[in-house]
């Protein structure tokens, strides 16, 4: 069961807007068992489309295209579609009557010849309803490939996946499952790491595969397997992924990247119905982003201060200005006192505070650039910690996030901090 | 100037993670005048790499790959770049070095086979030096395409884009620009739109394109055209859009979505000497992390409370209890007390304040999932206003984030709110 996705749309290809409709697609067929083997966008041109539908004719059980079916004139799709299967385009009664109650009732005006048109289907091919917006899909199967044309707008090529395709596409093909589970660790390098597991890596069987996926001050380990038997290939990863376990105790972070580390610490923290306070000046916000981005946070999250300004940290804060004179604004004294002073303001148990340089100038403090100072103020103590996330600034940023998440999460588990 | 963009990893395929370097290479190939013909993205495996390699063979000019290179054994990239162009992979003494000194001096460990192999590149290949990582940019031209191998780490792929890959390409091809305009519209469907404008649309001249992008509630048009007069085009494009904009002045709500709002924003403060600071509980932390992303903030903005819990809101910002009690949290008022608050503590001339509840489960104020309020405070007064963004929870908090902005950015420009 292989697959291609096809996007159509210059949005794309001159980098306006991001692909999120590969992304949705290629994770529920993955889901769905087919290994999607290109995901490719193009055009909106007829020589494009054409010579894409070619190029899988026959390679692949299912092409999926998006984008490139509305109402405007910058449309081909639908005609290079109709043309390849040398089919012709003829009026769906049930998709002509949808538009026209939907302009009638919805929009208050009378159907125009360009709504019309979006009830036009080639004749040979299966429609796919769409119950939430104008441009029906449309699926023909010519040869051993399956064709399937949706709509570009997000929700409604949702709408039309998950409604009429998955459901088309469980009768055709046998039940098959793509199981992955990605570990995620924090603190040793891809390259060390590797030399860590390369025991465990070599002894893995040969159906489930390994990858590494290093981002800033993180390498996530992605396992993945496929076969008939769900409940049999899930057994086998989770076999492996203890035996990982004990080899990488002092990094793994997460053992379940769908639980991502402001997620299993928010779990900690409402479990021992304890509360958490930021002070934020180099990550800007972005730690208080992260917890409140999940849902359920105010359980455990009181709020945070973002200090930017020198001056907020003392006025706010309470920051002390001889200590800022003494240390700099970029320094575990003050990182410390600004985790004191939210822990004091927002009336919580926990508190945690960044200050740093994130670039690319030096600021106030003349700290090196990738400098953070991060502090955790506990009920009981606070300490403070120094690192160097480098360059440029969104990497510095995002590694302090992280680092300063995890800086709680341990010191919880009592794992080290 | 045709280009391609090869993305080469099985996180995509199955959806794992978003393509952003694809969306980032298009637009910065686009803006330096290529145009970018297909974006791919393929397995992590030696055929369909050479494959693809073959198929953009003489066909185009330029084909940049990402992803693929880095120290652990998922990567077959650079071997098969290598064998494509019947090369032999030879140590690059430089990149050496700077691998052998990164490891000793900032992981403080002994350099390893795997980590010295990153300095091994095709013999023929030019090197693009990766001062911000390990692995090197490679570069080979064959026939009349440039094939560039670049690393799949976002912050890696950017550094040599701009370090070393567009300097190289400005030698290489004579200037030519891509140049775009996107007008924003709000509140005409698409084909009410196309139909208002076709006369102005059929007149257009030939060099210039026009793309309809309808998304929920709002349809960008996209006016294109390209040459080597970057002032001239540019000139086009702004006559076309003067005439646009007469016959759309009641739906048009930017003439220019390539500035982002928060670059817009803050340059008009920092124009002004004025400063801002914000109170956030809805949106969680997200307008500051927003305006702190952009480098330079540290001249307008002065911090911000993220006052998630109600009785942060009093005790940080001095919302009073009883306009809690009457109004209930989510509510104009306690909005604009945040404003006043945050305004105060923060010694700023504007502060900003948002909230509202959302989602995905009702919170204590009872209020309508989707329900922001965002509120003003000016030197002269503060002003409230009630917005309801839908669902889900990320939209909610990434409408208010954009909504919250656009309400300075409007009074700023003395053009409403």
């Amino acid at each position: 069961m292989k697959a291609a996705i096809v996007t159509i749309g210059d949005e794309i290809l001159i980098g306006q807007i991001l692909d999120t409709n590969s992304a949705y697609l290629a994770k529920v067929l993955d889901e769905n068992g087919f290994e999607v083997e290109e995901i490719v966008t193009i055009s909106d041109t007829k020589e494009a489309i054409a010579d894409t539908l070619l190029y899988f004719q026959d390679k692949l059980d299912l092409v999926v295209l998006t984008g490139g079916l509305g109402p405007t004139k910058d449309d081909v799709t639908k005609k290079t579609f109709c043309d390849y299967f040398g089919d012709s385009l003829i009026q769906d009664e049930k998709v002509y009557q949808h538009v026209k109650s939907l302009m009638e009732n919805f929009y208050k005006r009378p159907i125009t010849q360009m709504n019309a048109d979006q009830a036009l289907v080639p004749s040979k091919a299966k429609v796919l309803f769409n119950k939430v917006g104008t441009a029906p899909g449309m699926l023909i199967q010519q040869g051993k490939t399956i064709y399937v044309s949706l709509p570009g707008v997000p929700f409604e090529m949702k709408h039309l996946v998950n409604e009429q395709l998955l459901p088309y596409l469980a009768e055709q093909f046998q039940p098959f499952y793509n199981i992955h589970q990605t570990v995620i660790t924090q603190g040793v390098g891809e390259s060390l790491l590797a030399e860590r597991i390369s025991d465990w890596e070599n002894s893995l069987p040969s159906c489930i595969t390994l990858a590494y996926l290093p981002s800033p001050g993180m390498v996530k380990l992605r396992l993945s397997t496929h076969g008939e038997n769900r409940e049999k290939l899930k057994r086998e990863l989770s076999d492996q992924i203890q035996k990982l376990q004990l080899l990488l105790s002092d990094c793994i972070v997460s053992l379940n990247e769908n639980e991502p580390l402001e997620v299993a610490l928010g779990t900690l923290l409402t479990k021992g119905a304890r509360t958490l306070a930021v002070a934020e000046s180099c990550t800007g916000g972005k730690v208080a982003q992260t917890l409140t981005a999940i849902e359920g946070t105010s359980s455990f999250f009181k709020g945070g201060a973002v200090t930017y300004a020198t001056a907020a940290k003392v006025a706010v804060l309470g920051v002390r200005q001889e200590t800022i004179d003494q240390y700099s604004v970029v320094s575990e004294e003050v990182a410390k006192e600004m985790a004191v002073g939210a822990r004091r303001i927002f009336k919580t148990d926990y508190a945690l505070a960044t200050t740093g340089n994130a670039g690319p100038q030096k600021g106030e403090a003349d700290a090196e650039i990738g400098t953070v100072c991060i502090a955790l103020a506990t009920p009981d103590n606070v300490v403070g910690y120094t690192f160097n996330f480098g360059q440029p600034r969104e990497k510095v940023i995002q590694a302090a996030v992280n680092k300063t998440l995890d800086i709680l999460y341990k010191k919880l588990l009592k794992n080290t901090y």
